[in-house]
């Protein structure tokens, strides 16, 4: 993750929370007063973006040290103490709530894709985020994806083409767009279409897609269009997978998957500040 | 809501999902070509935050017209339409995932509060957000609680004063803390104390503090203590709230019931763009 | 006062001042010039804002010491020291103007506060501050009232309710306005109503007011209508209350008496930098 | 002025007074209300900055129309009406704070500098701020001087040279200094030298400064120091020259004279708004 | 280009030329006083970022009209008219210089792309441009090469992987370099390896490279390990390829010829406005 | 040049390239393996910026050591080490293109405007920029200038007048054009006027100009034009002088000669980062 961006946007989230100044915390302790604290997990999981709680504290007072226990990605258990704070009790408070906020959520999202994972086990399809993301989070989310054993999909409009249903209705075919679009791309973009037909998928091979997405296809749909597609192209399954249901598109030789409710649904993993 | 700071997040939302141009969108259609399409739910639930998808996409293009089907607070079905968008297909495409991520994000929060409001089945107690919400996104997630039927505990730590355990043990007593704040703080602000104990109450309610917060109790316990404060001075219960259990405090007596997981654990209401 | 927020406007202060460069020192001194002065009074006053001096420096270069010799809220006389500075000569002086506008500015708020204290010559009877102040200086203008001994007052217009005339005669009564209002508010949020007829503050009792107001009224009314309110309801002298007049509007019995004059016509506590 | 410049400024200092929501405003009137009110001068004064007015409201809402009845630099009187507004009430308040501090503000440099060219009564001398002004506010303040009569003196430090007493001390003599500084300007910056002797005058004329300063000296002096320049020179009189001793500096020949308190120490101009 | 990011930078270059005020223009012209302008060509080129002008003037005053005479990507001759505007002359003036600024430098780059396409000769090979842009302005640089005719590489250092030899030599060898990147990054990503050797190249092609680069090499090395690549692999030339040799590498069967100096070198093309 | 302004353009050019993160090197060099690099010249020429290279690895990184061994202003030749860097490889290489693309640019106005100097070889006439810079780089293009013995014409359009011919054909003449402008503008500011024949300079002369500039002169004529100015008067050469030709502008006898392509034309001096 680029730092420098994290910063701005740490600055502006303690900001939110802070706004004019800390009434409670500014009225009771003194400046001086120190303090040692520890963050721990009240629940299992997988953890995702403690440097946070360092480059927040240090935004607020560069007199707080931290020591992690814990890296991102490792597994928590209820109790298990992940980071160790020390420094004026002020500060400490203070960041507190935003640290958790976006530790929490963060860890939240590592937490359901390593269950997603574990849930398909099968490594070589590669589970997935996509652009459904908390509005001027993504950075976040989708390094806690990697955080729990997922892949980014394109991170934005920008770095990535995705052909979808309307775009091909406007082209004419499949065909008729990716030419299009391919023929003003710079050549580090990669072209991805979606499909709905076997038809469509057969387009979509003859047209040089790089990636040929099934969209809200059963596993024996997608087995059976995958096997339509040569080795070179990668493909990938979307739409509807859940959980509940991950384990069935084990064995259909797609290359990834992608889900949207690692990012949209995950709840916040449950984490406190203790010991003060 | 504040439309100033509204714009300013949305126009940064944008930028984040954007970049430096919709590869697809711009590839593929011409400027001049003009659509109509419908926002429409997916599922059952409670809609918030639809003036967004007017104050988006006026940023991204000043010939869009937006049509709103639905008013915030409203109940939707699923296949119901929300709203209708007409103009010109690039910039109705290009914003259609950022309004997506932030409607689904408040309107999951409204129904979850909804949900609250209709369990407790009791309007004298009113059901509070907190400062558990999604660093950066406050103003939206604290506006969805109140469509949902909720209402808004304090902003931020400019707004509002808690005096916690560590305060108190600090201060030496809740006595000594409450008095402590209230000789250096303006008239406007309110002063809360959570309390863990029945001669914790009893020391709030001599204190004077403006609300008492009985932290993860029983019903039962909420009942007996509720029993104990005066009238001119508002309780809270909070702490292991769940949708499951907070029928169970009905009849408790306090004014406030606070729940984090409105804004921490919300999930997605899902909603989506078609007929383009 | 949030130090992220401070040092957010004191670079921009600083770039304010500064545009592309310093013509001035950076054409005379050489980088590694290094120099001692002294910040103190030219008049007697009340000092506010202080730690500006070091934030402000500290922004412009590591390299420079602070040593304050007084704190926050201390009375000063023509001639004392304030503060000592070492470092390169370069940045002390590019820093100077800056400091000395908003030290000064913020001093002459403290001074001009503890003056009004000093006349009313009643503890009892809390100074408050307004939303008249310098518009971007807020955070400054109502944190130096605080040094000259007073109390603030609602930060803006998010932190409090104020029902004024045209509020209550659109709304059609003062108890229609505040219980419209009251049905929608969080818990945390006061609200405040003015009144202007011994009915006015009838109605603003039995509505339930948090504070009621006596807009622009003589010590006598203000002490008649105060004898009106019970004493859970803070009532406040506002309008028309100058430095002179003050004193009469001891023993009126309010809790409160708001002053704009103390943030809109402060003027600037003399104060120079020299000993370079 | 720069209007982006000033857009963005009060764009920042709206969000200063709304923060989250105007409580008041949202809670008691309809979105759909509409007002027609009038800002009305409460103090006579000369008027600066009215199309502030026009400019914040703009940024609330398009639907607020705005009709001057005065221009800047005109002398109003108490009572007098200075602009109608028509519009949504709801904006039309929540903008009234910020319009009014800035506004009275600026009115109330623009008086006190219509005051001194008043009783200096001579119009060949130049009556100059400084940048004794308030961080932030400078582009509003400098040109309420120019709305009052008076000229602006440098912006700040990038666009023009002022040589001190410690530059000089440090180059060794003025010639030095001025000599050192002229040979790195570029061609369109002035240098003015700070004199507090007849020899310094003196070096400073042999020197070529631009502009010369005589700091802190009597109308006698001043006098005397200021035929010993010859015409192609500027001179400056500055320092303790306040409203009462002005006139005394009349007939002393210099070209501009500097009042720091134009701007540090201006009190607001009492306007309101009303008639809604 | 996203139109939202390309205005907050137009703003911010506007506010670098006008700082507090045209000082010129403020003070010669009236404000109503309203004139037709032409921007017209110097010299023969390609013109490029055309609708600069219309989104500049909107910033600085809605009732400027801008008729486009040209389109992007057209050549120019000397004397022709690329567009009109009317409107108030303040503004027009006031704009000229950013726009101009602007204007020539993306012409200067189209125009060297357009020549470095016309003496390459061979369309299947596209010119691409690099990283080497001028800070602030890559996405209106990156724009102007398309429009020359020219494509984009990747445009930062989030958008693609280039492996260059410290990359290697840490790794051990391409091939674990490779491995070790593909590994963790998403589906999305293209690799390109830059290759110096025979070797190199084997090795590239073995670790599956999605591009790969000959770094520095005649034409006829050039060509010799084209022959070594498999078709679904691009190629990529670059390195000491200038206007003067870019002929030389016709027919070496490379995807895409890389040029720094299209970006970092080129030089404005002359371009005035006038008829004022 | 002032150091806030300079780290806030540094941050965001960093950001524009690394953008969400660095993906090259985030994923194959680790966290902690430390590098030596150094900078070197590839051509030669004259270094400015030098100072770039700190400020910007601070930016990114506290552990990286930076030893210069040239100063801004010093020549140059290819191979000659520029300065050393050590540290953590991975911000030694996430930085480098950043300070490349930047201190290739500045050296390169160095060195064009060095090359102008000396073929002028009068040092009497100052060799000026204008504001034909680079949008959103003045600041370090100006800089750069006077690193290769140029002056800095005015920065902007509000630190200096310059009246054109439309500006005059407004007014009605020079005199009176000049006489209007000198009425309202503050003592510090100088005004040049733009001649075109001989009787708009010896208006200029009467009018009082500060300086004059001959546009679009040969040398012959600036001669004879710059013989009718006394010498108080400042004289300016401008418009179609080349480094081809400026050696005959040599004897005109004017004080300066400005040039557009200083800035506007400049290419990029060669620099590398190596030895990693």
């Amino acid at each position: 993750m680029n730092e420098l961006l994290i910063k701005q946007k740490l600055e502006s989230f303690l900001i939110e929370d802070i706004g004019t100044s800390d009434l409670s915390v500014e009225n009771i302790f003194p400046e001086d007063k120190h303090a040692h604290a520890i963050f721990h997990a009240k629940a299992d999981g997988v953890i995702a973006g403690l440097h946070i709680i360092n480059t927040t504290y240090q935004l607020l007072d560069s007199q707080i040290n931290v020591t992690l226990h814990k890296k991102d990605g490792e597994e928590v258990v209820n109790g298990e103490t992940i980071a160790e704070v020390t420094g004026p009790v002020q500060s400490i408070l203070t960041g507190e709530r935003v640290i958790l906020n976006l530790l929490q959520r963060m860890s939240g999202i590592a937490t359901i894709t390593h269950e997603a994972v574990q849930r398909l086990r099968q490594p070589e399809i590669r589970i997935c985020d996509t652009r459904k993301t908390t509005p001027g989070l993504r950075i976040f989310e989708k390094y806690a994806v990697t955080c729990g054993g997922g892949f980014n999909h394109r991170f934005g409009l920008y770095d990535g083409v995705m052909i979808k249903d309307n775009h091909i209705a406007f082209a004419g075919s499949i065909e008729k767009a990716v030419q299009h679009v391919r023929h003003k791309l710079g050549p580090m973009v990669k072209i991805e279409v979606e499909t709905e037909s076997i038809s469509d998928v057969n387009d979509a091979v003859s047209a040089g897609a790089d990636i040929i997405m099934f969209d809200n296809q059963t596993p024996e749909t997608v087995t059976k269009w995958n096997s339509l597609v040569p080795d070179n192209i990668l493909t990938e399954a979307s739409g509807n997978i859940t959980l509940e249901n991950i384990a069935t598109y084990r064995n259909t030789g797609v290359d990834l998957i992608s889900l949207g409710y690692l990012t949209h649904s995950a709840v916040a993993l449950d984490i406190s500040l203790g010991g003060i």
